[in-house]
């Protein structure tokens, strides 16, 4: 299963490009920034429906431009690396050299063959402002930040009608979700700690993306090979496979060889902030001894992937040494690796994590980058019955002291959640979130809502996403068919995917969000009218819809039918309340009226008839008593 | 597609039968009723692990006994048939003769075979009692509720240690969950209406099942053949098949010719209550023309599948003249297809339905029977858009006055509910429903939280099912994959009993099922243990657990791994763990307290150092006060 890689067999990545069908890419221009050009999918539906384009997120970056010819030899254009210059205040340098353990010490023909070109690295220069955070608090609007609210907003320039009824119409638990985003509005949110743009400097091919409670919820897949299996080809394609579908983000935990020269591959390749856990990659360097790890491996790691252009790490720090022991009677102990890592340190040095000691020095390195912490929950439940438990949230308000040293120290910070939590313990989750890391992004795995569902915990946690979601979770980490049973291939990535889209969807519609019924009702009239090629191309994944309505229905005529396989041509409910629509526009207000009054006329009958026959039943109240008190 | 049946053609329906892997069929006799074997699924664990058998409720019937010879022909065993006979009240006759237009007008070769036995129908004598509710109010316990006391609990013949602060852990909303199930208080929760027992006097061939709110929560599967497409063999399969997977009980939603014939050949193969709409078929019989629709055709329609078994009819008697105008500008009308035939018949004779007017003659009927009523919701939104309108409201209020008089009339009574509704609209649903039909069980489709995602309806409505079980919903109708697209085949009528299972589950769980947890906990410690055989055991669906697995582990020895192909050996947290439990067992209670200081000590010197850089980052009060205020 160790597939050995050559350098003469290693393939250019083959990855999916090309548009969905009936979708094509257009840019907007920002008023505030016309050279930023903002990418949307507009979706064109059947010319006889009448109805406008619809306008979607769009994740898959320049891969789905049908005008833009990839190479990923060459890697993305890097458009980013002009915002970064003109604001100043950063220097290139040589950067690190690269080191036979950034490979795992993969050599030979198992070293996987070097990204072709090598960018100089950047970084912030001493008492310059560097990160998205400075600027937001000294009261500067970057060109992130205007690319962003443009993006939020679809492109719309101004608010959509009823925008604020329909904001009215969610429940947002306390979020302040603006019926049009502004550039100043995004600049506001930052400056609070109330949302991020994940974007290193050194990765000017993101296009930028933000991540808060008053911002659409985004997703996260994960990827990354082990040292079990898969290859540094497999790996970029499911990135570039992931985005295609809607992964806002996407975080590589590769472990075992080639960490490096994958990783390398995958940055230059991503238009989609990519996150690390360094703490992977240290124990590779100390071959995988958890008690050989030292600061100074941890630092060197943090500086290597920060010159690649890491957009945030997640770093355990809240995993301290006296929590450890809090786990010890859990059914299933410390799941997280980078926790477990982490715990096992300090036990065998009887010693406070070094991650929690450096913490500083930790922020003083990701700032001048400006990679933003994913502050990681290293004890998090791996079970139903070790949610919310003193281990838990006693990181948890770790994490909430930290997250106000990073904001001190000029960093973007967001906070990983759970993992496994019953529905009715996920609300608390949010609520002790919110309050200990005031308001900082949370980032949660799912949560599983339940155990017994291995090769569905895409479903068992994408119900617990929906949920956490709409309490006010900003961003949810993917969960695939395969968790707990083995690595995701292709498919599953794909629905994976599409289960956390639908599940952040949902978690909008909950929100208020204000623009995102509009597809719901684009598709929804699309429906009613029968215009099953519209359905399909609305829906998160048109090639699934199709391929499930051609089982039943393959030939092209039923594309335009007025009935569906499953009532068949007389049944169809669509059909008959197309007449009920011609009635009710025949009806007069007066016609109306008297309807009503007959209707009220026999609910009243009936209940006089209820009545009597309900006092016959209910004649002898002690028997009735007797048995209401069993 | 539509194919052509003969009957020398007609094969005898094959069926997937034999235990699951390593669980066992095994019988409780109730102390109250030793007569009565009540089954259960019992899954033994690698006996090295020294942990009992973990029993879990089992809906798959005699199929998964390797005791009993299966023969589709013959049909399954009727033990029901002595417990109503012992009671006493009904009598056996003729019934009504099979006519032409009862399967649809099929003939010759195109009609499907009948179903080999013919039993003569039994029916209720005048004044004497006959439904569940009738006993259970006049304070008598039968046999049916001794038996699903017995299958609540597991077998379990007391409360589990800790079952009460289990059911405190939960919130139920003011459900009313016992520790442990006894027969009177199922008795009591039938008498009080917040419970049914769906069993027609003609299916003896069921394993009782009671649907409630203070029950586990309970699901549905649809199945059903269409004038497009199936056949009966295809239907009789798919019924054990979903019923094998864990579906409670099955809707025959059949249409087109053979409704008759398939319907007899899954009664009487089928040990989970069947639900039918006889609308379908009562159109059926006018040719498909709603306005032809008659009280007389529709009665016979009744008479004939409460004869043959039919333990529940979707009736859609909220469906007034006075509400279809409400639905005329709603994005997607009346999605029902009961609903929109009625919709369609008050209009064309613009008169008020049937249905609705006839109510106290379909009880009449349904009470001969002990057959439980399911009054539809017609009127169910079918768009994020609808939800929650006044047309659905304004019919969910005639159902709650129909509820009263079905049980005035002594009647069992479920109700229907949606549909599509987004998340932060779902417990208004469950409160008005709670409300006006005071508690009588909740029967809702999903709801499906998000219209944008066909081909993963099941999630989408996993999400919604899931939350309105907790919230209160008795039983949950299953949505699969094909949703909206197509008629589902066998893997997606699996798909979407494992999906509404674990949605059932997660319910259960949050409403604190003192019972519920035991299984994620099993399966959870099973996990910790690698021991991989018992985690594929325990899981719904072993066979895909197990297949996931092995894509990437395949050999035997990867069986016995302390690793899996996440993590790869190295970075098993898991394994971790154990150290950290050995050395947790090894600290004195002093060396704890130690610990503690010291944490306590790094927490307030972090938080002096916040404070301290914190104190020059708000200097300026009144910028940040500008700022929170942009």
């Amino acid at each position: 299963m160790n597939k050995p890689l050559d350098q003469s067999a290693f393939q250019t990545p083959e990855v999916t490009t090309g548009s969905l069908i009936a979708s094509r890419k257009v840019y907007t221009n920002p008023v505030d920034a016309p050279d930023l050009m903002v990418p949307h999918r507009a979706i064109t539906l059947d010319p006889n429906a009448k109805e406008e384009d619809v306008r979607v997120y769009d994740t898959s970056g320049p891969y789905t431009d049908d005008a833009i010819e990839i190479d990923v030899e060459k890697g993305l254009p890097r458009p980013g690396l002009a915002w970064v210059m003109e604001r100043g205040g950063v220097e290139e340098y040589e950067g690190r050299n690269l080191k036979f353990e950034d490979n795992g010490g993969a050599k030979g023909r198992h070293l996987a063959r070097e990204f072709p070109t090598k960018h100089k690295p950047l970084r912030g220069l001493d008492g310059e402002m560097v990160t998205q955070y400075e600027f937001a608090r000294a009261g500067i609007i970057t060109k992130e930040m205007i690319y962003v609210a443009e993006r939020e907003n679809l492109g719309r320039h101004q608010a959509v009608p009823g925008a604020q009824a329909r904001v009215n119409d969610g429940e947002s638990f306390g979020a302040s979700i603006p019926a049009f985003v502004t550039p100043e509005f995004v600049r506001s949110e930052i400056a609070r700690g109330r949302a991020i743009i994940p974007k290193n400097i050194n990765h000017p091919e993101v296009e930028p993306q933000i991540i808060g409670r008053n911002f659409l919820v985004k997703i996260n897949a994960n990827i990354g090979n082990s040292a079990v299996t898969s290859s540094v080809e497999e790996e970029v394609d499911k990135m570039v496979w992931a985005t295609r579908w809607g992964a806002d983000n996407v975080m590589d935990l590769s472990t075992g060889r080639n960490i490096h020269n994958t990783r390398e591959w995958i940055i230059r390749n991503s238009s989609v902030p990519i996150g690390t856990v360094p703490m992977y990659q240290a124990l590779e360097k100390v071959n995988g001894v958890a008690e050989d790890l030292t600061w100074e491996v941890f630092r060197d790691t943090l500086i290597e992937q920060a010159e690649q252009g890491v957009d945030y790490f997640t770093i355990h720090a809240g995993v301290r040494l006296a929590y450890v022991h809090l786990t010890a009677h859990r059914v299933t102990g410390i799941v997280s690796r980078g926790g477990s890592i982490m715990a096992k340190w300090c036990l065998s040095h009887h010693k406070e994590s070094f991650l929690y000691t450096h913490f500083e020095d930790i922020c003083d390195i990701m700032r001048t980058y400006d990679v933003s912490f994913s502050l990681g929950d290293g004890l998090r439940p791996g079970s139903i019955a070790d949610a919310n438990d003193r281990a838990q949230f006693a990181e948890l308000e770790t994490l909430g002291e930290l997250t106000h040293i990073a904001w001190a120290k000029g960093c973007q910070v967001m906070i990983e959640g759970p993992g496994h939590v019953p529905m009715h313990k996920i609300k608390a989750n949010m609520d002790k979130q919110l309050e200990v890391c005031n308001e900082a992004p949370f980032y949660t795995l799912g949560p599983l809502t339940t155990d017994i569902a291995p090769g569905y915990d895409h479903i068992t946690s994408g119900i617990g996403a929906a949920m956490i979601g709409w309490f006010g979770t900003s961003m949810l980490c993917y969960v695939t068919p395969k968790e707990h049973l083995g690595l995701p291939n292709r498919d599953d990535v794909k629905v994976g995917v599409i289960t956390y889209k639908l599940a952040a969807h949902a978690a909008d519609l909950a929100k208020g969000h204000p623009a995102a019924q509009l597809r719901d009702d684009a598709l929804s009239r699309a429906r009613f009218d029968f215009r099953w090629e519209d359905q399909f191309n609305l829906s998160l994944d048109p090639e699934t819809a199709r391929a499930y309505h051609d089982e039943t229905m393959p030939k092209d005529a039923h594309k335009v039918a007025h009935f569906c396989s499953m009532c068949g041509p007389k049944f169809c409910s669509m059909k008959i309340t197309q007449d009920v629509r011609d009635y009710a526009d025949g009806l007069s207000d007066n016609e109306k009226s008297s309807l009503e009054a007959v209707a009220a006329e026999g609910m009243a009958a009936m209940s006089d008839k209820f009545k009597e026959m309900g006092s016959q039943l209910y004649l002898d109240e002690k028997i009735v008593k007797a048995e209401e008190g069993a």
